[in-house]
């Protein structure tokens, strides 16, 4: 007996049968004495769909209209589950995001969670009706509808159960939880059975795409527990919690790897102060994001800047790095689009010592060459040549023991 | 230069082309100084989509949620208008039904408007936006989305221009304006430039689907003037206005039919007080309206008791009929589906004697027997057999002087 909430996807949702299905699930917690908020997605490929549509009209459509688009898609699913719901002789009733007081800031397409006013949820509740919210969608304060990006629904479900002080927040999605590495390339990967939100967060940046790295902080800030799990069985995910005394006696959580990066390096730049935001700040005025930055001094006034971006970036990124050298009289400007990035991620890092060693020699001794190298306090990354990418994932998942059967 | 308010019907709307050609006639009025407030219906076929596939959910699929789910075909128009007219370097906005307060009561499916807060649409129209409405829907006082029935839109237009105060209501359609009869059966029909609003409101619950009743009784109750025009070319259609002295002139605007009624005949009912209602409660009491109803008093204490229903409840009203038969005793139980319903309308019968019986003779000249008689102060109409319905039209479109070039 608590308040769950789930979260189902765009694919969980993807046609009418598979509505039903979500809806027996949800029956079945309703049934089993829950009270029980669901978050929906829109149908999988509508969001798409619609976004195809707004670029057949204009190739950069109006931001607030383009919400008010989506926000259809998510209408539709809500309405219809609920109607399912109701059929299958349920008491449900839906929401869209401003009737469940989802209070965003005014930037479209990408709007912030400011405030959740639970109490129609709670009332909804109090008569033991099923709630069905429609996810990714909020409204501002003056009534606009907002979207909170790819991903969303997500934090719309981690805020939700944040409001209404949920006991738990079920995120269901494609996959069986999170994995110590991507099944796909390293076939000892294991499924955990617990993570902390730090490095949840981390390996989310990394690029594991299974929740919005906004959710987790949500999650983290009110410290709501979520389950991911999968909406094709009833078998336990993983749960992403707050950092446990025990979780610190495995040094490494997580191999994780990232093929979505280029490389771009300018070499011998006059080294003066404020070079390196004179190269980067008109790639952030181009609205692309740098995620490594390494800066090598060379002999004499000269130094190499190199950064990455993501690949759908790197064209532009090249273009402008190109002027600016020409400007700051650089020698050359290198691009490399084949690289990795691979990364260790474990809160057991802060009480351990000799991870990144470990890391490097690993790497040594399948002779694939370091390019790059960043830190955090729980996570250690390394640029590689892509093509070593799925040999690094293996050796450093068998190296820090996360081998299935050890 | 005025205050314009414009509503487009799901076919002007029914692809990004024809929002494009819809939008440059926007642009085209707001070039000329005018103000405008754009009603939109979903596009063609949606509604009908989304109807079916909550009617692949459940038969009776919820009210409320249909509600939710059928909105999202206006929000989606609205979104894309806005978008093709800022792309064309207009300012617009869309508003969807809640957002442009229009408050109605909370009969999901059929909701009434109660009222129009209009303070958000003139906001918007200070700044010299264009306002884009979604047409259809509304909400509730507790903020729950409702829609307003088959062709609401057209109420919510004028609705709107009421609420604003606009100079004009323009409801653009498929076809040139009010005609004095089918031009498909009729090739002497002419397009009327003026018409009252009575004239209309008969029309309309006649058959004409030009324009959705309450849009009428609303233009009526708050005087605005509604143009009734085609979305394919720039000629005036016919104004629907206020009675105007000289329109008495004319002794009847248009002759209409109406081949979607079945007559049902209850013959030989004990003649008591109250058996009218005995007999008619039960049918109402399944949802259906009975149109005309006529009782004949036979000889001693015996009567027939005849009405109409629409075609598409022919059978239930068949089946309750002769259930009601036996119960009360009546003798038997006629139906008949091959009728017709001509009408002469016209405001200029309160002044004017001897239409029906120039109706009558006109009808007895072909030969055509009248089944049924039932009048309005400005209406005749005569159920007659389905078979002589274009001969019916054509003889009294040229006995009433309404032939084109008279």
């Amino acid at each position: 007996m608590g308040l769950i909430v789930q979260k189902y996807g765009g694919t969980s949702v993807g046609d009418l049968d598979r509505i039903r299905n979500v809806a027996r699930r949800i029956a079945k917690t309703y049934d089993q004495g829950n009270d029980v908020v669901v978050i929906l997605s829109a149908m999988s490929g509508v969001t798409d769909q619609l976004i195809g549509m707004s670029g057949r009209i204009s190739k950069n459509p109006d931001m607030r209209e383009l919400d008010v688009l989506l926000a259809t898609g998510e209408q539709t699913t809500v309405a219809l589950m609920a109607m399912t719901l109701i059929e299958m002789g349920y008491q449900a009733q839906s929401l869209l995001g401003y009737q469940a007081e989802i209070l965003t800031d005014d930037k479209s397409c990408k709007a912030r969670i400011m405030h959740i006013g639970a109490s129609r949820i709670t009332d909804l509740l109090e008569t033991r009706k099923i709630v069905i919210v429609a996810g990714f969608q909020g409204a501002d304060a003056r009534g606009n509808i907002t979207t909170l990006g790819r991903g969303g629904s997500d934090t719309s479900a981690v805020a939700v159960a944040a409001a209404i002080h949920a006991d738990q927040c079920e995120i269901f999605t494609d996959v069986d939880g999170i994995y110590t590495a991507d099944p796909n390339i390293c076939d000892k990967a294991r499924k955990l059975d617990r993570i902390a939100y730090d490095e949840m967060l981390e390996m989310a940046s990394l690029g594991a795409k299974v929740l919005q790295i906004r959710s987790v902080e949500f999650a983290k800030k009110y410290s709501v527990p979520i389950h991911v799990r999968s909406s094709f069985h009833e078998e336990e995910g993983t749960m992403v919690v707050n950092e446990e005394a025990n979780m610190e006696q495995v040094i490494v959580s997580g191999v994780t790897h990232n093929k979505n990066e280029a490389r771009i390096t300018l070499r011998k730049v006059p080294d003066r102060p404020g070079i390196a935001s004179r190269i980067l700040n008109p790639i952030s005025d181009a609205g692309i994001q740098v995620d490594m930055i390494i800066q090598n001094t060379r002999s004499g006034h000269m130094t190499d800047l190199t950064f990455t971006v993501a690949k759908n970036d790197y064209r532009a990124a090249m273009e402008i790095s190109r002027q600016t050298a020409k400007e700051i009289e650089a020698e050359e400007v290198l691009g490399d689009e084949k690289i990795a990035k691979v990364s260790v991620v474990g809160v057991g890092m802060r009480s351990h010592s000799g991870v990144a060693s470990r890391m490097f020699a690993t790497l040594a001794e399948e002779n694939i060459n370091i390019l790059m190298i960043s830190t955090s306090e729980i996570r250690i990354s390394c640029v590689i040549e892509e093509k070593y990418t799925e040999l690094a994932v293996r050796s450093l998942h068998t190296a820090f023991g996360l081998d299935a059967g050890e």
